[in-house]
């Protein structure tokens, strides 16, 4: 029995989602029909995170395991052929593999996995840009950088993080997660004679909570704009009350960067 | 009867192009119903140029006429609002006006103009961007820019450009054409320490054949990879023969930038 790992990249503009749906494009059904073809069984797909529509990835990570002939150095050109038609073809699509390589047959992309990067990009300007509409979130009003950065530095932690998950979530599950790291980053300049700012926001964690990193960036979204104060934060969170939070991001600023199957990575990532 | 200018931006990604077309979304189409909603009498829309599916257009220009209500200052806001739903909304739709001015009521966007701009965007990077698939012909293979600007000079002034225009157009028209302007720029930088270049090819000129600016930028890139040398390319002008021309690059680079009314601005806009 062999066991493969993956490292997949991702626009996720026209999917459903990670996950595998009846009748929809979703990125785990694409990449399991490719598999299936090359590896001559049917493959099923356990990735890392259950990304949702119209969110990116730079680094999903996702293991199969059969019994299978192709070589594994030959996986990611194979299925990637197959997912975009022809070796030399002159186009790429919207999801490609990036890695593959045999691992212990006990290793689980999910299950393994003890951390995570995500960058969510905001885009800062008066005018929205139709050509990033699907990979910023476009933010019209101006954002307060310094107070946004001073917000985040209370999300940092270990904390019950019940105020940032959305509504409906399993709420027997404990909500306690540690983030390692948030920081806010900002790059401005002129556009058409226009002031604008690119927000990153990278946040490097042990675990997620449904929608978690979409409310921190609501949340620091509406620090931003003065709707919410920095020096709330640390009620909200102790509130553990999703209403007292900002908004949730929409999908499409998110990016999942990098998962960590180690503790060691993960900090040296955090620092 | 009034009779109004638009100035039109539009992705291009998810339209069948500029032409209506039955049961397909195109541009032409998606505004119509805008404006015939919002005017509350059928429109009909004149565009100056018919951009293949795939092309963009940051300043593309259309006239239409009719008795309605509507205030033109109100025209801009009503249609991009029922373009892409909701004056506050979050989100900003694939297409939208940005300008809507009176004109004269013999005035037609497509007669009346003199000229246009068009910019041609490459990556040329050893690995293709998955994010930039829609917006940038991605080339592999290294590109000699000192010979695409030597090969680019030659396409400069009036002539036949037959060797340009593709197969199947109306052979019985004059394709006399004058190129005031074309310009190869380049952007050199690293991405993930790899080297990678931006270029943008830039040509205004009085009318463009079928396909000219993509037979151009594919002979432009032949020349850059080594296929055609540059001084090559007068021959290939003077024997009015597609077959020896260089290919056809694809739609997704191609962004028509500018139409010209009147000579002088496109004379200033070609210097």
């Amino acid at each position: 029995m062999r066991n493969i790992l993956l490292t997949i990249e991702y626009d996720g503009t026209d999917f459903c989602g990670w996950q595998r749906q009846p009748d929809k494009r979703s990125v785990q059904g694409e990449l399991e029909r490719a598999l299936t073809t090359i590896c001559g069984t049917e493959i099923q797909l356990n990735g890392t995170s259950r990304t949702d529509a119209g969110v990116h990835a730079y680094g999903q990570r996702a293991t199969f395991s059969g019994e299978f002939g192709i070589p594994t150095e030959k996986i990611m050109y194979a299925a990637n052929n197959s997912l975009y038609g022809g070796m030399n073809s002159q186009t790429v699509g919207d999801v490609r593999i990036l890695s593959a390589e045999e691992v212990d047959p006990e290793f689980h992309a999910r299950f393994n996995s003890v951390g995570k990067k995500y960058v969510y990009k905001i885009r800062n300007c008066e005018e929205d840009d139709i050509f990033k509409r699907n990979y910023f979130y476009q933010v019209r009003r101006p954002l307060d950088i310094t107070k946004m950065k001073e917000a985040a530095k209370f999300i940092v932690g270990s904390h019950d993080f019940a105020c940032f998950q959305s509504a409906g979530s399993d709420w027997k599950k404990s909500m306690q997660r540690t983030v390692h790291k948030l920081d806010v980053k900002c790059r401005e300049y002129l556009e058409n004679d226009k002031f604008c700012r690119d927000v990153e926001i990278e946040i490097v964690g042990d675990g997620f909570l449904y929608n978690m990193v979409r409310i921190i960036t609501g949340t620091l979204v509406d620090v931003g704009t003065g709707k919410i104060h920095p020096v709330a934060v640390p009620h909200i969170i102790e509130s553990k009350d999703r209403q007292n939070a900002g908004h949730t991001a929409p999908p499409q600023g998110l990016y999942l960067v990098e998962v960590y199957f180690d503790e060691d990575t993960m900090l040296a990532n955090a620092e």
